[in-house]
């Protein structure tokens, strides 16, 4: 079978053997919502037809390719959800002699209900191999980073912040842009900006801090983002975190340790997930279909 | 003579008698920040270059125009900060047969010592007419709303907020750019964004909640930017504003009605000074200079 991660902005598949042993893997920047409305079907043809020629006829997705702007609605399932309950509400998609079907998102509300939506967390959340991570607060940081609560295997509720986004957004379009732009991030001026974050204030304060510390020459240009960084993860951290209880992180290894770094200012302990929990998750969820 | 007020974004020239009295205005979206180092005066002659072949010499101006990257560098003047102290930091520019000269701006810190700056609103703030202005608490919104302490009409200290900035960056750059598009505030949508501001957690969460309300159905896209600003004002003003303290309001209309209808959520009381506070604080700050 085939097994894709399409997310908003990046694509990720898997070609799994029948005895479920990873034969191959490509991955692209052709994220979901940059495919247009009709061209899905193209879209994943010019990434694994070549697989698809070969035999493959099974393929299950996660992500925003089931977004309403995306290939095909997979509706949300209501928190506390199983993994038999996202396995339950997998939608098939017809297309021409292919077995396709989209994985859901999960739907929950924040302690005050607003609604809270995930597409593709629930995929990795579910592909966790870390003893524990089916009790315990997992974080899937990103774009939209996840808090999650586990009960009894269930996703119990999450939290989401924009971090990432509203990273990239400052970084191109806010005053900051001008001295913001560099990658690398220094570690030292990454846990200044950690640190200020725990200061009383707005965050739309504290990120004036980010020009006004540069502009007096007490903070480098070129470590400029590293405190903005520090400054955005730490505004999400110390809401989010709780003292004495333990984070497992879920994503990116960059992102991961960067988050444990931040979440160590706050003394919380955390564990990383080793690489590979969507494809876990998509193989577990395949597993509970009749294809 | 001539007084302009060169901000970021904006160009505004007053003509005035030697009487004191407003000859003729001139507004265009000519920002400093717009203008390549060298092209300053071709940039200026083509605004009021009439005005000058009309026996105009003496220029007064304020704003970003001063700053590094503008026309000539007028240093900041240090907190606590008197209109003779910023008439006394005025910087002359040697230009042909002009007399023109630059407004400093004013430097502070936050409690946490992190640096605090201004340049231009220093002039709005001493042009201020309404009694009282001298001994409150003042606020300027706009890109970077500064928060002003006035004591015994000095400039005692300040915070920048950069919402507006944000404001931009998000409906720009973020995922919220495909339905915060409107531009027209819908009252009802916007204080319920200041009520969700009011509650725990993250700014970067509640952004979240733009993008979830819309999904949902519980608020309409077209009201979308006008809970955005409501979240992002209420973030601002839930950490500015003391209860029972009164805030006089300077700038734009539209803007300051907006922080009012926040304000008052937090039962704090404003005014809003006239228009016109710019072209009332260089006329003084040119009084106080030997030309």
């Amino acid at each position: 079978m085939i097994a894709v991660n399409w997310g908003t902005s990046n694509f990720r598949a898997f070609r799994i053997d029948a005895k479920g042993n990873l034969e191959a893997e490509k991955t692209s920047s052709t994220g979901a919502l940059s495919v247009p409305p009709c061209e899905f079907l193209d879209a994943l043809m010019a990434e694994v037809g070549d697989w698809i020629s070969a035999g493959e006829k099974k393929i299950l997705m996660s992500g925003m390719v089931g977004a309403r702007q995306g290939w095909k609605e997979a509706p949300y399932v209501s928190v506390p959800a199983t993994l038999g309950q996202v396995a339950g509400g997998v939608v098939p998609l017809q297309i021409d002699c292919l077995d396709a079907r989209i994985v859901p998102g999960v739907i929950g509300a924040d302690e005050y209900g607003i609604p809270e939506v995930m597409r593709g967390e629930e995929t990795e959340i579910f592909g966790c191999d870390s003893e524990g991570a089916c009790h315990s607060c997992l974080c899937l940081p990103g774009t939209h980073t996840k808090w999650v609560r586990m009960e009894d295997a269930r996703i119990a509720g999450f939290t989401t912040c924009m971090t990432g986004d509203l990273y990239k957004a400052i970084r191109e379009g806010s005053i900051l842009r001008s001295f913001a732009g560099q990658d690398l991030i220094d570690d030292a001026t990454f846990l200044l900006g950690v640190a200020h974050s725990r200061q009383a204030g707005a965050l739309a304060h504290h990120l004036f801090g980010v020009r006004t510390l540069v502009l007096t020459a007490r903070i480098d240009e070129s470590s400029a983002s590293s405190y903005l960084s520090g400054l955005l993860i730490g505004h999400e951290v110390k809401t989010m975190a709780r003292e004495g209880e333990s984070v497992h992180l879920i994503g990116d290894a960059a992102l991961c340790s960067l988050y444990a770094r931040a979440l160590a200012e706050f003394d919380v302990q955390t564990s990383v997930e080793p690489a590979g929990a969507d494809l876990r998750g998509l193989t577990r969820i395949a597993g509970r279909l009749s294809w």
